[in-house]
């Protein structure tokens, strides 16, 4: 496995030198998970950036009672770690995987060392930091200022937008139960909210694939009008 | 005025030479705005940074019922629009001033030139973007897990940590009815809050001023323990 080629197959790698890519990956740390592995507990002290090479994983939070509200989703080529890797801070939430996974981990003083002198890195970064901070409002808005269906509504444009191939179905990558803990719901109430659409000929299920059939009405719904 | 004098002491331009700054404010735009105006509105399509020179503004989510959810406080030194002026995406957000406020602007397109050619800038933003991160995953986890009195908490726990004075008491710079924008609560369920809090022996209120009487049992009303 040549790892600079998989290395340069990353966004946050885009642009960047072999000859930079080759220092990050002389360092790199390859490691792999078994599925519901907690990778990084919240607060743990790391100072590393980290990409999803292959899997999923998600970053989220959770309570005392053992709730939990997942923040983002990790797919191939995401990385995380990265908000706590030029810092000193700890970790700002934790990260599990969802199935088996396998990411790289760059040392944080490396990264920050060779990015000072690849001004497109640092750019990189600040792009896929910058989608994050905009995910992260779009959740705020869900949480505080939707109901259960909204967000749901929001989610599956969200998704639809991302999907390169058909824009009128998708197919969840998650289960119900990962879906509710993204929309701060539980399975029961995401259940009744599917029903409900799919009652009112918004779209049509079957096991995880979703079809869109009345897109206008799915938009309405997001928009909470 | 000094311009240049006056962008050395924002955050955003710590580190930064002398001669860049120039460059930038020879192209900064000055706006005055009184209390109570819309800045940006969401979706507006932005091509610049903004930094607030004097006064107070919020960063906001609003739904079609006019519900509100504040997403960030800003004040003097913070910048705003980051995660857009080198996007071409639209403002994620609207801002609206608290009090009467004055900006400085900066083309987003001059930025970028001058942040390539000056890694010290593009770290900043990383910096700032990464706080503003963590804000945005502190403030999920209060609206998906914490009921009003533990996010009351964990914003007067924050609040604290960036008191360099006095450890034990804080002025809210903000209404009751602007800090229930924040905490996604009513006025109503907000002074229901402190009322218990009060009666709980955990502070005592006098105006905008809050007295902290039992730090433990604040952290424990923060954690949710």
């Amino acid at each position: 496995m040549d790892i600079v080629q998989q290395l340069k197959k990353i966004d946050l790698f885009h642009g960047v030198s072999s000859e930079k890519l080759q220092i990050l990956a002389a360092q790199a740390i390859y490691k792999k998970y078994p599925a519901q592995e907690m990778v990084i507990g919240e607060t743990d002290p790391i100072k590393a950036f980290y990409v999803v090479l292959t899997g999923r994983m998600k970053l989220y939070k959770s309570s005392p009672e053992g709730k939990e509200q997942t923040i983002q989703l990790l797919e191939p080529g995401d990385p995380f770690g990265l908000c706590t890797a030029f810092a000193t801070d700890a970790f700002p939430a934790s990260a599990m995987t969802i199935e088996e996974s396998s990411v790289v981990l760059i040392p944080g003083a490396l990264m920050e060392t060779v990015a000072m002198q690849e001004p497109k890195l640092l750019l990189n970064i600040i792009q896929i930091l910058s989608r994050r901070l905009k995910d992260s409002m779009a959740l705020i808005e869900s949480l505080a200022l939707k109901e259960i269906p909204g967000r749901l509504a929001s989610f599956l444009l969200h998704s639809l937008a991302q999907t390169k191939e058909n824009p009128e179905q998708l197919e969840l990558a998650i289960t119900q139960r990962e879906l509710a803990k993204i929309l701060g719901s539980t399975p029961e109430a995401l259940s009744r909210a599917l029903r409900k659409l799919a009652d009112d000929g918004i779209l049509q299920t079957s096991g995880r694939t979703i079809r869109i059939l009345n897109r206008r009405a799915l938009d309405d719904l997001a928009e909470g009008t």
